[in-house]
């Protein structure tokens, strides 16, 4: 039999690059990792979970409800908190758009991604994505079958000329019709580490919204604050929740992984009311609620004090193995220029333009010889066909690597890139 | 504007009925809940998972292990334990089948049945369902727009010759092509509490296998063995992966949260290669990979004896448990007739055919008066225009409820029913 039993949704769907590159990770203890997400690993949390998790079950009442089933939204105190820490973070008086109702508590922030995509998009339907953009929801894409086009950013954020005239372009060849969403990771973004300005995103919400009539439904603005707490410098920027009317057609998406511990899979969505209502129904069909007692460990951090100071480390840490990268790059990779980390976990370094990192580049393969893996900045493009894919670029990541092995790892790239910078001389 | 957003998934999405029964059980605290599958909320395992917890973040190195990332096929150690653990309950020598390469670790075994429906069922296509099913299967076909057409039970599980005889009819209409699965909870079934012997499920398999050349693709049975290990009398039934070279088109489901702990969800699946390779894609979109804090616990669990023992306190509780609910309905309900639990959580109630238990039927609103809450047996019926849904059952649970609870709540299920009961003669 030749025919597969498969649903045109697998057929189509691709080997996730973050599949392979966790699993190069895992399997090779040698390897010095650039191109993880994980965070720093020495930092985590072990200390202060195992006293949360005392207290939780050192009660058999609270210890009960932690391992029994919760409900399909989340725990309305997590969601309480959450919706308040927002609003706190937002120095927002006007509480509606963070109503706890609002919010849905998920298996990381990455099942809402999922889940938004599912709720609104078909396949054949469009997204416009940040150029370049988190390579992992473009693998959901993928999948889903959604078509995506790249909206240059700059300093601040998405270039807003650009974008007004990708909308303009999809109104006149009809194509605005099949237009959802427009996806930002807003703070110091994976993969270029920068981060969108408040009035960019209100700005952004404005130009949708007068494409809506054109569109004939709403287009959201899906924003993607994962690395919102990890800020070690500047100024908070207020998220798109702000944005007084606008902010009907904002879905904000954080977690409590990447803050407090990747392990503990938590992350959450602030929806307007329609999504929400959907999001809950798609929710209960996929695992009918996030994990109890995971959500029992975030919320007590977050009520006590554990979480917030904990984050406070975390912060000073990254700054400090943010400049140990730098500096390494400075002395290595001279041809290479970036933007200066304020927070997350990235640094997206651009090597001269003859120079290719793709996956199948030469590059890529010297430095997997030397033991180093970087993320190539190929893959966090989009397919759009009317730009061909930068591939000079590397994301490196510092969370999850010690700072010997930035040193070393960026060293190593430093001799292999010199290598390549030579020949294209 | 009047057009939504949405999807077509979403716009064909209604409320899983899962959604209000958690709500109204969680919302109502007077309520005596005899719907929800929540395990016994007396013998969570609180000082086992304090211990086991204790143990892991007690060493920095473990504790790490545990608050990071892993990978998104889940743990190597906890696929291989998974492995081992079913091929001794399956007491096979030939370990193919079970390879630990084939066990992909989820978000419960919710999320595998999410997984495999969205790698195999197009709009449009065909599962084949038992009837009654699992109702939260349903909302998953429904959701995806699967169609579902069901084959009755018996005492031993599926009825071969409607099974056979509905094949035949799909072949004739030219729907077999559509068809993907049939999807059996093999134990104490969800919701009749029936156990399907191996030798049907072998048959089963090679009814399906009889078919595939008219499909022209393989048709999978998808095993839910979710209440596997909750056995309090009778013997050990092998699984369908035991079933030769059938095994091959075996999908075999269980989970961890309900004979270990409901607030960590962490359930498994045993995949065919080419399916372990797509769900594996998928997975990688919906969350990159489980919660490593839970799959360490789970972990833990297995390897000291804290599994095996606290199992074997449920399997004592829940046989006391559904001793007491069968008292009950003899004393309260004599005009009910139910199939002796062995396991599980569940005793399927068939009043007299002329009472109605619908979500709409005044016995249930009636109860709910009373604050008594059960599953109407309607819901655990698919949509399958061959046959009229029966209305006159109701799927009573022995897990969340406690002894006292399910005494009083059975005897104002007794008096509610009396009262349509006296109405229908």
């Amino acid at each position: 039999m030749k025919l597969s039993a498969f649903s045109e949704l697998a057929r189509r769907t691709s080997e996730p690059p973050i599949s392979w590159l966790m699993k190069l990770t895992l399997d090779h203890p040698h390897l010095i990792s650039l191109a993880a997400g994980f965070t720093d690993h020495e930092s985590l949390p072990v200390s202060e979970a195992r006293q949360l998790l005392e207290e939780i079950l050192g009660s058999a009442k609270g210890g009960r409800q932690a391992l029994q089933y919760g409900s399909t939204a989340g725990d309305p105190e997590l969601r309480k908190l959450t919706s308040q820490r927002l609003q706190k973070l937002d120095a927002c008086a006007d509480g509606g758009p963070y109503s706890p109702e609002r919010v849905l508590i998920t298996h990381g922030s990455q099942q809402l991604l999922y889940l938004v995509t599912e709720c609104l998009c078909d396949a054949g339907d469009l997204v416009l994505v940040e150029d370049p953009t988190y390579f992992v929801y473009l693998g959901i894409a993928q999948s889903r079958g959604v078509r995506c086009r790249g909206i240059p950013i700059e300093g601040d954020g998405l270039n807003l000329r650009e974008l007004d005239r990708t909308l303009a372009g999809l109104k006149k060849s009809g194509d605005l019709k099949r237009l959802k969403l427009l996806y930002c990771v807003t703070y110091y973004q994976n993969p270029s580490g920068i981060t969108t300005s408040f009035e960019k995103k209100a700005a952004a919400l404005e130009i949708l919204r007068n494409y809506e009539r054109a569109a004939g439904h709403p287009i959201y603005l899906l924003e993607d604050a994962a690395y919102r707490e990890l800020r070690f410098a500047g100024e908070e920027t207020p998220s798109a929740l702000r944005a007084g009317r606008f902010s009907e057609r904002v879905i904000y998406t954080g977690t409590y992984s990447k803050p407090f511990a990747t392990g503990a899979r938590v992350g959450f969505g602030v929806l307007p009311r329609p999504l929400f209502t959907m999001l809950h129904r798609l929710k209960g069909n996929h695992d009918f609620g996030t994990s109890n007692l995971l959500q029992q460990l975030v919320l007590r951090a977050l009520a006590s004090c554990f979480y917030s100071h904990h984050l406070a480390e975390l912060q000073t840490r990254y700054s400090l193995k943010a400049a140990v990268m730098v500096k390494a790059l400075r002395e290595h990779l001279p041809d290479v220029t970036w933007t200066e980390p304020r927070g997350g976990l990235y640094v997206w370094a651009k090597l001269p333009p003859a120079i290719r990192s793709g996956v199948k580049s030469k590059l890529f393969k010297a430095a997997l010889g030397r033991d180093v893996l970087y993320v190539p900045g190929q893959l966090c493009y989009c397919d759009d066909p009317s730009r061909r894919k930068p591939d000079h670029e590397m994301r490196l990541s510092f969370g999850g690597a010690s700072e010997a092995e930035m040193r070393e790892g960026i060293a190593r790239l430093g001799d292999v890139v010199k290598q390549f910078d030579r020949r294209a001389k």
